[in-house]
């Protein structure tokens, strides 16, 4: 067969479309070797045509009309790496709408419009891609969705943000403090001037709801998603953590729990024998569990314009020989399964709860009544320091969250509780 | 478009084949909703019909006439499950000539013929699948071939025998020595009565074949895989590099080195804050580096019939839907890559050697000129005991294999030098 050339529209040029263009431009041969179809970018645009950029394609590719990339009768694919919900998800429904296949790395986009984009490219009959729109240069969609279509996935860990990551890292190996290991992380470009997408999770949630949606073949939005950030996690608790055996990730968790979808993203006491825990610096990796295949881990860089790229051009190859050869994306033919999203209070859990008391007896029996009473069971108890120091340290099994949530609130109304000095969540245990 | 059933043909009913047949039973719903296509085995060829096995097939599936079952216009799709070289290759090569897509999970079969398999399936432009016949549970070649496909992978470490990392952790964490953790081994079904094909490596060397050949788009079988088991690993060499923060694994190795293949199996000491250090038991674990995607790691289930056939599972689904949605595979449109295979003097490695010698003056100087006279350099050196009991150790930087080698037969020609005491590689080391 003569080898054919897809020809892609791209809307954004910055760290990541900047990367593909140089490598489909170096790796040029080898990709139409490979792939047995030719990548090409035709046409890019930009919100200034002005600035300087590093990538191989002429002056004349560049645009400021999105429309008029999505429009053009000789694009075949649209590369959307805009970020953002708008004008993305203007643009990539218009694609979609018009038979044309998009593919996307933009994860707000997904989080935010993933059934939309769905129901219109199934409706279209044309792919839909975002391999790098999660996770980035980690091949992860493609293997949950196509190499586990025939299992069920249980359950998700995931480290999906780096930037956190890496913190979570310098503050356990260095003993340092949050603001310093940030500080250090914008200093090397790993965390941006405002932090908050990063620190306060958000970024983990809108990856969390984006593979929730794929591994339970369900409708899940970042709105869904229960949401808490490392800004309150102190050098204090990473240590006490240390001290028992576990490691300090901010984890994005997907479960089915009695068929609901259960998401959430906050930090958590990670075994340091669980393969999430050896997830060092600003790499990304997801844990999944599922009935048949049984544990599976996927590591790599979740961030950077070349491992990113690499995603991207893995979706591009895809949705070109689908042009080229026919056959279509492996999504939705069979519609989502119904399922409930259940709230945060009935998801279960494991908690790490260090209490300042009174040093007296009888604090201990009336603390154990109060988790005994609203169903939390306790796993380990201890009694660190004395006196005026005092704590008790219950590390719970797994329970309810509206249960112990109750009995959180009671202890902090009782006289001999003087503080909840942490209150962590622990996941990974057997 | 109404749903379509694809009948599958299935040549071995063992413990891949009877989980493979369970799944499609129990999941087959959940299958047509996800991926379009209703997946069926309507015959299959065993040895002996006699056999009670617990699969849900009707009596009358059973045949054992594997010819007739390839030969049979019903049947959509060939999975061969038989392992070893025949009849498997003459199977499903006439499957293949016939125009009658194949699934397999034999890797005898495509590390010794698998550059055959896959020049008839192009011939005949049918899809040829065996994500199961590497690494069991874990989505490793799909990922490889397409996922990467505009990326150029430049380095694999795998943990890919099971048997061999339950053997190698057990003797870690519990001090044994190689037989006592072979037997434990054994009597938990890990390793077989006859161990050799898992301890002497050749198990790790067919997937070695079969994983470079798709990195590297080359040709490479297992014969070309030099292959150094387990057996002559002994406690004191674990207890060694434990004490230097090493962990003992089999490794199988493919490099591109200057544009030729590099692959071997031998065992390794690997960093412990390397990832593939805390994959212990029977887990297997790809480490994978890649020009741009950077570092990436595939962990999971190794063997095993649930896991495998999850594999099997996602390979008949998208064979399957390339039959009724069109399309076929990545695979060979471009022809392979001309790629030498490079003997294993021409390697790089870095190596751990521990020397009785001589203690007097001069020694190290002496046996220090023998390593640099052939091009090896020394990263680190030191001496442990005194008198009768003096040893030297050596961890040097990377170097040529040849030159190691020519060292090494120097150095037992030395009076100074009374004995090697142990002689290891070390991979993962930045």
């Amino acid at each position: 067969m003569a080898e054919r050339v897809v020809r892609i529209g791209m809307l954004g040029c910055g760290t990541v479309g900047s990367a593909v263009a140089r490598t489909l431009h170096e790796h040029a041969d080898d990709i139409a070797r490979r792939a047995g179809v030719r990548l090409a970018i035709a046409r890019v645009a930009v919100r200034d045509l002005g600035r300087e950029r590093d990538v191989p394609l002429a002056r004349d590719a560049f645009t400021t009309d999105g429309v008029a990339i999505v429009d053009d009768p000789e694009i075949d694919v649209v590369l959307e790496l805009l970020g953002g919900l708008e004008p993305a998800r203007t643009l990539a429904l218009r694609a979609l709408s018009a038979g044309k296949p998009v593919v996307s790395g933009n994860k707000e986009l997904l989080a935010h419009a993933g059934g939309e984009l769905e129901d219109t490219a199934h409706a279209s009959g044309v792919d839909l891609a975002y391999e790098a729109a999660v996770a980035g240069g980690i091949p992860l969609i493609r293997p949950l969705r196509e190499s586990l279509a025939g299992d069920r996935v249980t359950r998700m860990l995931g480290i999906v943000n780096g930037t956190t990551n890496y913190i979570l890292t310098q503050m356990s190996e260095h003993g340092w403090g949050f603001d310093q290991a940030l500080a250090e992380a914008q200093r090397l470009g790993y965390a941006e001037a405002d932090p908050s997408a990063d620190v306060e999770g958000f970024d983990a949630a809108a990856k969390c709801a984006i593979l929730a949606s794929i591994a339970f073949d369900a409708r899940v939005t970042i709105d869904d998603v229960f949401r808490e950030g490392i800004t309150g996690i102190t050098s204090a608790d990473i240590a006490d953590a240390a001290r028992l055996g576990y490691v300090m990730k901010l984890l994005a968790i997907a479960e089915l729990d009695d068929g609901d979808v259960s998401v959430r993203v906050h930090p958590a006491m990670v075994p340091s024998a669980h393969p999430l825990a050896s997830v060092r610096d600003a790499y990304n990796a997801v844990f999944i569990e599922a009935d048949k295949a049984g544990r599976l881990m996927f590591y790599g860089r979740g961030a950077g314009g070349d491992p990113t790229g690499t995603s991207v051009i893995g979706d591009l190859i895809r949705v070109g020989r689908h042009l080229v050869y026919g056959g279509r994306m492996q999504s939705g033919e069979g519609g989502t399964a119904e399922r409930r999203i259940r709230p945060i209070a009935e998801a279960h859990g494991q908690y790490y709860l260090n209490l300042h008391v009174e040093d007296r007896p009888g604090v201990l029996a009336e603390i154990a009544e109060v988790f005994g009473r609203n169903g939390v069971s306790i796993e380990r108890v201890w009694q660190e320091g004395a006196g005026e120091e005092a704590s008790l340290v219950f590390i719970t099994h797994r329970a309810n969250e509206g249960g112990f949530q109750a009995t959180l609130r009671e202890l902090r109304e009782r006289s001999s509780v003087r503080a909840v000095v942490s209150l962590l969540r622990v996941e990974g245990d057997e």
